[in-house]
């Protein structure tokens, strides 16, 4: 499993046993409930991804010399965020498979769902009052504020434009603001200045953004198994990603891609055909090259940082996350 | 309409003014955004209710002294955090008509209706944190925490046992616990002592299990039409609350409701005829009279608070939440 992977990865040594106490915090807030809810729970959470927002915090943290409590139950409180997030997305989305086992949805009522959504959205944001800073509480608020009206405008929406500023925007808002929110929270927590907070703001936008076009690189060059859906999902639902700009700027006139674009219904061979074509195009290396130019610049926002095993730590996951075999 | 009586009736006079801004400030959070989610709002918050709660809020802070810029943000908070309950559980519940109009459910998918909710939840805490109080803050995820975990409970483990005691725990988190936040937060903002802030918190909670008590009698009581759902719909629903705890005690025997208890399932004819039995009986007064020892405890809770018209106008409140013809 990724997570496995990522845990052990040296960089991450300096903050181990923080990591696997932020666990131990999770999985604590549901042990006392209902045993299908707490059930629940253990399974997202085990399923659950590869805790690069807790990783975040603690290492942002405790360069800037934050208290290590807070920076626990904030990291608790952001990962559990981000999974009520994935819980409400699976019942929008219908995404039944998700990193490759069923979602709740698939087992529950979407009442039960929803409440379990619910109950995390709740739990993040007893934790995050927890850390005890209004600016921290101010900036969750905000951030949660910036996911769901990118998820309402998705919606109401639908795909929008294929343009570069607005896919950029869409995931700013989808990925990237969570990723602000695990970097600038630490470094409030850790008392930083204007100069350092705005260091750490573009740190984790710009990491976020190469995350989600790593992210939305392998939904093309992944495999079904792995990936838990077909290839080229994204498209599948109409969405347009780095890749398929990158194509569409090189193959301006491609057919099947052009009807999507304009909102017809294209054939499923026109779709598995598209998909191929994409895939074999050099618009893979050119997202790629977009994801390493935003993953430069979030380390070069560090260059201001306080030297040590933390930064370069900072740096490792940055170097980490685009160096992917695509 | 049922805010109009309550928003003129005298007692409010202090607050006037403040509820209007509590008003704008509420219908200001979707006037930039999407105009069919900013239609929702505006319906789902023209429906919505008797603004109890701000009230609450207002009269108690401004009685304490706290911040009135403060207080309406806290008073916008609360109201949007009552209303993204009632959302999310209607999609729960499929309750498609409340107050008499048609919920969001009704008309949008479900994918819309969590979205809209999550949004009412996310502006709600980005009010609660520019209300700038850590305490506040955590009394709201408290809060938050306490509602989904009873709205839990209650799927998972059904309507519960025939006992006051469980009753009073259930309406506790589904109603009271917010109306301890309407008190018991601005008495925080106001700066309150220990004493002021338990008496408010008894006011609250006294005042809140009133509510529910009355609510549920007029379950039985009101006509279909005016409570936009069938008489006794609570029962339907295997809920069972004050009005049928009373008249179990004085008829113990009772064949169909001892097999609703049982988890049997009934006749129309006979869940009719039980619901007039209950209707016609002792049960209705007996539960009344429950509800008004309430509000007197709430009542008595205020003894040691500012006297002058913030005061009187919370002991109104409690006098008129009781004050109906049954």
């Amino acid at each position: 499993m990724e997570r496995q992977r990522l845990t052990t990865v040296s960089f991450l040594e300096p903050i181990q046993e923080s990591l696997q106490a932020v666990e131990d915090l999770m999985r604590r807030q549901a042990a006392e409930h209902h045993h299908d809810l707490n059930a629940a729970l253990q399974h997202l959470l085990s399923a659950g991804g590869k805790r690069l927002r807790p990783a975040l915090v603690l290492l942002t943290g405790e360069m800037l010399g934050a208290d290590r409590e807070r920076l626990l139950t904030l990291a608790a409180a952001i990962e559990l965020l981000h999974t009520a997030t994935l819980v409400h997305d699976d019942l929008i989305d219908g995404a039944l498979l998700r990193r490759g086992i069923p979602t709740l949805n698939a087992h529950w009522s979407p009442a039960a769902t929803v409440l379990t959504g619910d109950f995390m959205f709740a739990r993040a944001a007893r934790l995050a009052a927890l850390a005890g800073s209004v600016e921290v509480m101010q900036l969750f608020a905000e951030t949660l504020a910036i996911i769901v009206d990118g998820e309402i405008t998705q919606l109401f929406d639908g795909p929008g434009l294929a343009d570069r500023e607005a896919y950029y925007r869409r995931i700013y808002a989808k990925t990237a603001s969570m990723f602000v929110l695990a970097t600038v929270s630490p470094a409030r927590l850790g008392g930083a200045g204007e100069e350092a907070l705005a260091a750490m703001r573009r740190y984790g936008h710009d990491l976020g953004i190469a995350y989600q076009i790593v992210d939305d690189i392998l939904d093309f060059t992944g495999d079904q198994a792995r990936l838990g859906k077909p290839v080229g999902s994204d498209l599948r639902h109409g969405l347009i990603t780095m890749p398929t700009l990158c194509y569409l700027e090189h193959h301006p006139d491609d057919k099947p891609l052009r009807a999507i674009l304009a909102g017809e219904s294209v054939s499923e061979a026109e779709m598995e055909g598209l998909i191929e074509r994409i895939r074999a195009s050099e618009a893979i290396a050119q997202a790629a090259e977009d994801a390493r130019r935003f993953a430069r610049r979030a380390m070069e926002a560090l260059e201001i940082m306080p030297e040590g095993a933390h930064r370069a730590a900072l740096i490792a996951m940055a170097d980490y996350i685009v160096k992917r075999d695509f």
